[in-house]
């Protein structure tokens, strides 16, 4: 059994855990993986490099990934799945593992139903919002990163009487935003899913000031929307065919907003890169081993065309078809819970 | 409408934002909260302060409980019980939340049970064992640090060309060894739900140094079972009437017995208090506020004899009843996962 | 003996250890200390709250300053040293201790000489660039804080072969850019002490490329001075009168530099305020109470006109006027230091 | 040019800074290095592997050596002398840099003088008792592990009105305990240096109560000499000829009297092998970057017998011979200064 495996898409920590998993679930099964570089670049290109117990021994605590990745889509160009159809045979693979998001995720689907590829699927993005699975890994890391960042930021923000905005990722959902925000105690919350009342936010910092609490942080997720007004100028802030700002720039965005429309000193912090790299959680160090570990035995059990995924606390098998092409957008209820803490 | 709050047993990060969440929802609601001392003692000596989103603004990050703790039952002294009914009269009360392990919510049950007094549960455990809810606050917190002790523990390790032996709380249920092992690349785990199997660890830890790894990690639950092997010699380790080592000791005793078996050099370290203080992970301060809020919320709507639960992703309520009495053990399933990397 | 103390300008962790050290030790002599709040404000204003064992025995690890801040200068306004002074003498008031950077120090070196006010006054700044101290505290907390972003930023920049640059503090001098860098193992570094030369990074930046390392990290202060080259767009880069881009925008711009003539994918990432909230490191806890302890201690002596410093490993102190007015710039044998790793 | 180079003793955090430090120097300019195995058993048997800057690239973030240490000292065995000194040739050595502690230093200054080998030293020792240094690498992240576990015990201690003895390294010299109880607000703190006053300790943690601070934090020094009173049982306590408990244990013992003679509930924690283990802070890859530079120019510019130290903010060199065979006990205005916090 000759197993190839590849991590697709934006980087996330867990990934090495699931790599891990899946080489020492199939060496302890006689089994070989092949890693394949860069995502399905190296599918394509048929690139690949044993992995074995030895060098994937000491990958569970880096963060990253030590296939490389990349953006690339063998069904935007006709030939690379020729190609990679080719590379496959060449290579010997039984299976193929692919640790992605929802468009990696999405060709594995297409491979399993178009050329009957034995496609195993591992769900992988940082904002948490794919289908069929109740978390996924390094969504965990991330809102402990976003979280001591608050933490940092609160004393900051009451020494010098400020508002700090805190621009967080997640451009289709709230999680990110949703949860940091409710573990760093933020005093309003600004997700893509929820409108924007720009007017609740601000009454909500006014009245805070008024009973002495000087200071506040506001958590806003990048996909936030937010309809610009008149004079406030942002650097990045792409303006939609909508008026709306959609992507890039909604932290400056909301913090001279807030400025100007309650005359409190505000500021405003991009967290970037730094909520996607470094060394993953326990959580995610358990959640990527287990679901490394349960891609292998679906490779095992011969259960192509599927994807692992958590559900409660069981690591389930369900099929690309349903996982695939639908966002898992934040819980109104979990925001309602976040909404709570919105007041004085 | 008031409401006391108290919390029992051991202390555990997330407590001070179950508080949190239920002050600010009754608060929101128009109620009011008492904060009962030091788990039931306060309840029966009717000893409390009221909280006020001012004076629970600043303990989410807190590690602890700000009420204090006590493992006081007022069920061993049948006085007490009316005391503490005289006090719930004295003070106005009009439901009691309850935040605990299986003890502290067994007696919120048998006061429902018995005096139809309002109370809502809480379920809380460092090790992770009770019933009806897929996890508990301060699980995440403890795995982190314990993951965190064995990443630093692997590097003197390595250096000195020794096994080292961790061990982790977990009376009765092996979750915090099993996952923080699996999170930190154990390469044994022993907990009280399986038996130990001590030549099958030395042999994966002697055929690690054959390969070439000269050093190595096992974590072992305080609760794991040794039969103790002549000549050991052990300073805290309490042997029962069967001839086990039961509580305390297991990892000095585990250290002796592997450095005996493999002439490897083999030191221990028990991480004891550290497991259960300081700032909770932001999945605790996430799941703890949720859980106060709905708790807040179960008081609202007048549900009482409930406990809320985290099933899923979702917070729901479930009859104290069924939750009390009855421990969760670490699913087998979830060893076996570990299980797969107890080789070189 | 009653004392007031005031904290000026940047927050800085570490402030509320030194705080807390002048409380103990002028409360062991019997004395008692006065907070004044928002820095030269409240000397101003005569605003101010006794400072007690009490009400400071929870705030070593607390960052910013419990006292406030602000960048008022009384000397910018003739009218508000007479206040400052009146306000002095109305508190009753025997000294003042003034913790800040150069230009709070300086208004208490003026105060001694111009209307021998017993000021005391005390090193702080987050950029370690005052004179006559080795170290200033906030200064370690801040390259941990950096170190670890790097450490993080390097598994993306890894898996996604780029290369990431990242802004640190640094107007006037690289302390931060330095120690950061050389703690993140940065394959560069660009400080407003030395001539930035961008070829050279770009053919570090390439050489390692072709050795196959295909991601690199470069720190550059945010004071660095980089000529910009045309075509280059920054959002906030400010162009001075010699067409430098001296403050904000340096990693935009840098990171667009590398781009353009490396050909190799490049992003940047702002620490900004985080670099400067949080609690202390050791270091800076231990620093602070220990130039806390040793301003209480002048106060006790009556020596003003006085600052305490660290040289060495010993608290000492100098006159203030020896300390104002010059930059403790990036000692050049440093940077080369780092310079040795400017390689592949 | 061709250095061997080996680290011998306990590890420490920073050791693979200095190696790497040495690697990149040498490297740059044209000469190899050499990796001796386990400290002095490497050097006498000859064991090496070359040292290369892709080898030692990602190093500087790990914990322990990559070289392996040990406790081999070949003045024990005087044929171990003349192996050494054949290996030395065989391998055809220019120069030996010696990482270690005062036993490591003293063989490195041994050999230079009897038998003019080229040796450099690099000073290591976790407990920073080294002379002629300021500071030791790897004491820094050891008070930084201290104070996190006494933060997190604080809020266990606060919750269960509890008084915890955190037991640190130090057998000799009170630094790590004194700076680790300084930095964590230590109520009262043991070292080996200063006559430890049971009976004034047992009073501040009454006065303590009595004023309703209901917990405590004591730190102890491995090394604090403890006259043992009756009934006091410990299980690892060592008692010396003259009755004092010397190493092993002060922590049990420490908390056995508190308890005993103030009736209020104590435990304790030992934090061993925890203290020197993990990756290491930015002080100590800076500090240990900056020796291991520095120890590779000495090889260079041809100085032999000499150590790199730390003096002030430089990097110095003195001669072994000065610096080996005195231990820098912890000054007596440091303990002073924490001292001022043993109070109410």
């Amino acid at each position: 059994m000759k197993v190839g495996i590849l991590t697709g898409g934006g980087d996330c920590p867990g990934l090495n855990a699931v790599i891990r998993g899946a080489v020492r679930v199939i060496g302890n099964a006689g089994g070989e993986v092949i890693g394949l570089q860069r995502g399905w670049r190296g599918a394509i290109d048929g690139i690949g490099t044993p992995l074995t117990l030895e060098n994937t021994a000491d990958i569970l605590w880096k963060g990253g990934t030590i296939l490389g990745s990349s953006r690339t889509n063998p069904y935007k160009n006709p030939d690379d799945v020729k190609k990679l159809l080719a590379s496959y045979e060449r290579l010997g693979l039984d299976a193929l593992i692919a640790i992605g998001g929802d468009d990696t995720l999405g060709v594995a689907n297409k491979l399993y139903n178009d050329h009957k590829l034995n496609t195993i699927g591992c769900p992988k993005t940082i904002d948490n919002d794919l289908s069929c699975t109740d978390v996924t890994f390094g969504f965990d890391t991330s809102i402990n990163i976003c979280m001591e960042s608050i933490d940092r930021l609160r004393t900051t923000a009451e020494s010098h009487q400020r508002i700090i905005v805190v621009e967080t990722m997640g451009r289709h959902a709230g999680w990110i935003a949703c949860e940091a925000g409710m573990a760093g105690s933020a005093d309003y919350i600004l997700v893509p899913e929820i409108k924007v009342d720009i007017e609740a936010m601000c009454n909500v910092l006014k009245k805070r000031r008024e009973a002495g609490k000087m200071w506040g942080i506001v958590v806003a997720s990048e996909g936030a929307v937010i309809a610009p007004e008149e004079g406030y100028v942002t650097s990045n802030a792409k303006v939609d065919d909508f008026g709306h700002v959609s992507l890039g720039g909604v932290g400056e965005l909301v913090a001279s907003i807030i400025e100007k429309r309650t005359g409190i000193e505000t500021r405003h912090v991009i967290l970037g890169h730094l909520q996607r790299g470094g060394t993953p959680s326990a959580y995610d160090r358990v959640l990527g081993t287990r679901l490394g570990v349960g891609a292998g035995r679906l490779v095992i059990a011969k259960k192509f065309g599927r994807m692992v995924a958590l559900q409660g606390t069981s690591i389930v098998d369900v099929a690309l078809q349903d996982a695939v092409g639908k966002l898992k957008t934040l819980d109104p209820a979990f925001y309602q819970d976040a909404a709570e803490f919105f007041t004085v």
